[in-house]
């Protein structure tokens, strides 16, 4: 089985069975967590743990976790209140096939889902670095992180924002649950501070190139693979990357900012291939 | 400083600082989370914990994070696309006074601050009840416990549901984290399966009386006591309690609901005797 096949697989598994009243918000928390997507944060957990001598099966249940916090803030960030999309991943989103209620509903149950997840295979050996993720997790994924960016996102609405406020928006709103991916992975592992750090600014390095290389594929992508309209972001008026430095300062810095997240797998003794492929492939990617 | 003063401090002390670009979010956060309330499920993690002989300060965090699930479920509860209620606790609701996707994303950041406290404090001695604790709590306050209530209630809107239906929602809705409130006072405290079983029964029997109990006063309370319209069951054609059972009936099951409540407790060898009072004071409330 790849790595992708076990995520899948884990995924599918941790939704609650649906011989029960709940089953239209089950239907609904799987529509949207089983919709396929690049798995991208559930890897690199299950990368980095093995990097810092971890089992991969130790760390699939915080691979899945970070993938359901993802995947909530993404049928709430649909909703009508918030960006009002009727499309994600070239599917009707959750909203559009369920219903406001219903969408909100297995938003929240997912973020539970994670947390009940992340906590689903205690022992009294592994209980302190899975408490210890938990709390990782729920830090990156709050106030001061993904919502947080958020909450910036929406304030600077309809508004031209430097490119500071800019990055300090995505450093929460995109790298933030990205980094908590690589640091999960490390924590798992039981690695130690340092290998931590390293996780932090591979994170946070490829979670900013991710960004802009969103902002860069809006203007440049061919719809029919990037599965959402092109130019959305020129119509919404929101400033990116693109439209404040200009489409070739942004694709220099998606190459050095990813020149930056494999420079800083130098430090690990394991083999970090994997990683680096995984970096540079997210640098090129065309949807 | 009595148990709800310390509870009160705690709360506001969780929350995060509004230095940062994030301060209309935290803002939103703190209205509803310092919005008063009866703060009982964090006063049943405090009792059960001592009860079982632990401290009230190893509790206190996960007393919080129940209050801010349950803070969060209201504000989300109170939204447009669910119950569209303008009022709480006699105050506007949340998105009356901060908009509809500010109001969304505050209850988020709640859920994820619930379990970034609750693992805000992990030793190696105590992570493996914490972990526990976040995994129950992760557990009843998601799509087979909390939430899932919410959805058979949605499901059952503007049908009249029997009695049977009506139960296994209460059973979710409101009183699953109730019971989880109590229990994680015990495993917090590293009680035994009995115990905990013990709590379970208590939370249960209160949490499912509490629901009997607003169904009651929602026909017989006096407004201005209550926080809320009075008979806005009836107007929204809900099944409750009262229409299903009659006002006598219902009388007559919250004190039964009670009475088991306090049987449960003459298994503990510690002091019960606050907990019974709260059992009987919530049976015996105006609102």
């Amino acid at each position: 089985m790849t790595l992708n096949e076990r995520i899948e697989k884990a995924l599918a598994d941790y939704l609650p069975g649906k011989d029960c009243l709940e089953k239209r918000l089950i239907d609904s928390m799987e529509y949207s967590l089983l919709a396929g997507g690049k798995r991208i944060r559930p890897l690199l957990v299950l990368e980095f743990c093995q990097l810092c001598g971890g089992s991969i099966e130790d760390a699939v249940p915080f691979a899945c976790a970070v993938e359901m916090i993802h995947t909530y803030s993404l049928i709430h960030d649909d909703l009508p209140c918030m960006d009002n999309d009727d499309f994600r991943r070239g599917k009707p989103s959750n909203h559009k096939v369920y219903g406001e209620d219903t969408a909100l509903l297995a938003g929240d149950a997912l973020q539970a889902l994670a947390f009940k997840t992340a906590t689903s295979n205690i022992t009294q050996e592994n209980a302190y670095n899975t408490a210890r993720a938990v709390n990782n997790l729920a830090e990156y994924c709050g106030a001061n992180g993904m919502v947080g960016g958020q909450i910036i996102d929406l304030e600077n609405e309809g508004k031209s924002s430097g490119i500071d406020i800019l990055k300090k928006m995505d450093k929460k709103k995109t790298a933030a649950i990205i980094k908590s991916a690589c640091e999960m992975g490390c924590i798992v592992a039981g690695a130690g501070d340092e290998d931590i750090k390293r996780a932090r600014v591979f994170g946070e390095s490829i979670g900013i190139a991710f960004q802009i290389q969103d902002d860069i594929l809006d203007v440049t992508a061919d719809q029919s693979k990037l599965g959402k309209p092109v130019g959305s972001d020129k119509e919404n008026e929101k400033s990116t990357y693109v439209s404040l430095l200009g489409l070739e300062e942004c694709k220099s810095l998606v190459e050095s900012l990813t020149a930056k997240a494999i420079d800083s797998l130098s430090g690990f003794k394991g083999d970090s291939s994997a990683l680096k492929e995984l970096a540079l492939s997210l640098s090129n990617r065309e949807y």
